[in-house]
């Protein structure tokens, strides 16, 4: 179920992130311009890549881990057999960790290719495809554990994006949605907009290459249609999963969880190993990351009239924003975790997880 | 505290809609083009006042209810003499009221002129002004009274726009926060966007006017303010209350409301008379609007390169919307009532209101 996409006039079957090895480079999706032009965008050094990080060229946690192990082997071959080799490795893992605070990934994505005692240009590279195609596995398995909560007839609400460009391939809380789909149940999903950087499109966007029956919504419609008995499940992934099954994800997940649960609405977070934190405790624990006002205050768009994507802004100047990216969700909000090891409850967590994440 | 503008280079003191007796027709300050430009939208016919409600040149429940009375003034003018008068206003007053199905002020408004025995264009034109400095008047009263909720160091969030430009002037929701301003209290305002059409912008706009201070935040992060402690209390207004106190507002409204209750935080609305439904029993009885797609779709911005507002499209061609205008928030979720007869509970509302709305 790799995503299908028109490239250069060419259908291609594409990750969201790949190695390149004849031009022996990273390539990834753009996926600002998602899903105004379909567009790849190379990276020939790691601090390429730490940028495509930063500016979100590369989003969702599992993607933005799988980047940054690739990033670390650019790394590996750019100072190998140069001075001072072990410190340029050292500040170039440290570049790649300060490119997004939040995504655990990142961090079990770095130690993935770092940790193998022999950090040669050859053996990083090999380490970070694994780490990329363990978690585009991770996707599969996660469709087919998680399609067992789908039925026919059934609406379901998801917030973000959590496909295949957010996972390296396949998706987290998308992949059952499509694999149901692919089995042949029919069922609508709402689409949150998700403010301010209106993931929500590319979900739409994605949902649309599969055919999956599907509707945006904006992020404050939600209760409305809960109230109004149109929402049966609520599916959506997670930035990070902490040892007591606090969950750090998109800024309105918490309004969700907490709206969900005043209309007894299962609620379900669905991610890989990577997106597992064994290193924190609960989600008190967790830095939130405030993000540049500018995405509040913007939007990137596509004007039919210039025939080019514009940005506008939607405020006076002067105007002061706060734009948390991320909240956390507590235990106690979540039905159930969707992970490559079945659905599992707050208490089998932990055990499942722990010691797997950098295996 | 009449809303002072930069008009043409000059600063006015303006309501949101006005007659203008010279011109001899309906002006209003066009809400599309706030905060990027201010400019004054006329109204040469009862067709172009009806016209301006849909098209949403004015908003807030008030201030439509205000341009619908004036609206019909016109159409007393306009087929005054003419054969099939009555007719002609009958049919005036079904397309006015059409305009826009939620604000109940838009009825209040017309009944307010057409009940009026004998309805000659000079009566007519006097009970629409009689209608709209009530309104203006209830805002001051609204504030005075409202404001008493405000201390020092607080916290207060606010959604959609309740200031001078819905309210005709002075504001419902936000009379409290500028009067309590003026008085020398300082407080933070937390200023949700509301999309989809970023009423919070004319929010900010006119706290900068005041000089209250204030944030702009997505409406999705309201959650995550909360469980934060950085949110004491929530003052918003009505699109319509009906007897039993439920109440229909904008869309994400019921959001914030089950939010509070589940953090404990009070929740107010505030409104004047004409915004009390006296025909409808309870929430469910209202018919919600769902407005334009392209409401969600695009947005319209200020681009800085082409010096002009432009319309971008924030989703990909063929993508599907759903868009409730309003929500209904039960009146169990509801603090209190802020009325120009005080702050009421659920129990006082009724009987504080009845018989009050069309006199």
């Amino acid at each position: 179920m790799s995503l299908k996409l028109r490239i250069d006039g060419k259908t291609v079957d594409t990750p969201a992130v790949w190695w390149d090895d004849a031009a022996n480079d990273v390539r990834m999706i753009n996926q600002i311009k998602i899903p105004f032009q379909v567009e790849v965008h190379s990276c020939s050094t790691y601090r390429d890549t730490a940028k495509a990080i930063k500016e979100m060229i590369i989003r969702g946690a599992p993607s933005i881990g799988a980047a940054a192990a690739y990033g670390l082997a650019q790394a590996v071959q750019e100072f190998w057999n140069q001075d001072a080799f072990v410190e340029h490795i050292k500040s170039a893992y440290n570049e790649l960790m300060a490119a997004r605070p939040t995504a655990v990934d990142l961090k079990n994505g770095l130690d993935f290719v770092k940790k193998y005692d022999q950090l040669n240009p050859k053996a990083a590279l090999n380490r970070a495809k694994i780490f990329a195609n363990r978690i585009a596995n991770e996707g599969l398995k996660i469709g087919q554990i998680g399609k067992e909560l789908i039925v026919s007839n059934m609406n379901v609400l998801t917030h973000c994006h959590t496909g295949a460009l957010a996972l390296v391939d396949n998706g987290s809380a998308l992949a059952p949605l499509i694999q149901a789909w692919e089995e042949g149940k029919r069922f609508h999903v709402y689409v949150d907009e998700t403010r301010p950087r209106i993931q929500g499109r590319m979900t739409a966007w994605e949902l649309s290459q599969y055919g999956v029956d599907h509707t945006v919504i904006c992020d404050s419609a939600s209760g409305f249609f809960m109230s109004q008995g149109k929402i049966d499940l609520i599916i959506l992934g997670a930035d990070r999963v902490v040892r007591n099954g606090d969950i750090a994800n998109k800024i309105g997940t918490y309004n969700l969880a907490v709206l969900a649960n005043h209309h007894n609405i299962p609620f379900y977070t669905a991610f890989p190993t990577s997106t597992f934190d064994s290193s924190t405790r609960t989600g008190n624990d967790i830095i939130i990351e405030y993000r540049d006002a500018n995405e509040v205050k913007q939007a990137l768009g596509y004007s039919n009239t210039l025939m080019k994507n514009q940005i506008v802004s939607l405020y006076a100047e002067g105007e002061e924003f706060s734009n948390p990216a991320f909240d956390i969700t507590p235990n106690n909000l979540i039905t159930g975790y969707i992970t490559p090891y079945g659905i599992l409850s707050q208490s089998q967590l932990e055990k499942t997880f722990i010691n797997r994440t950098s295996q």
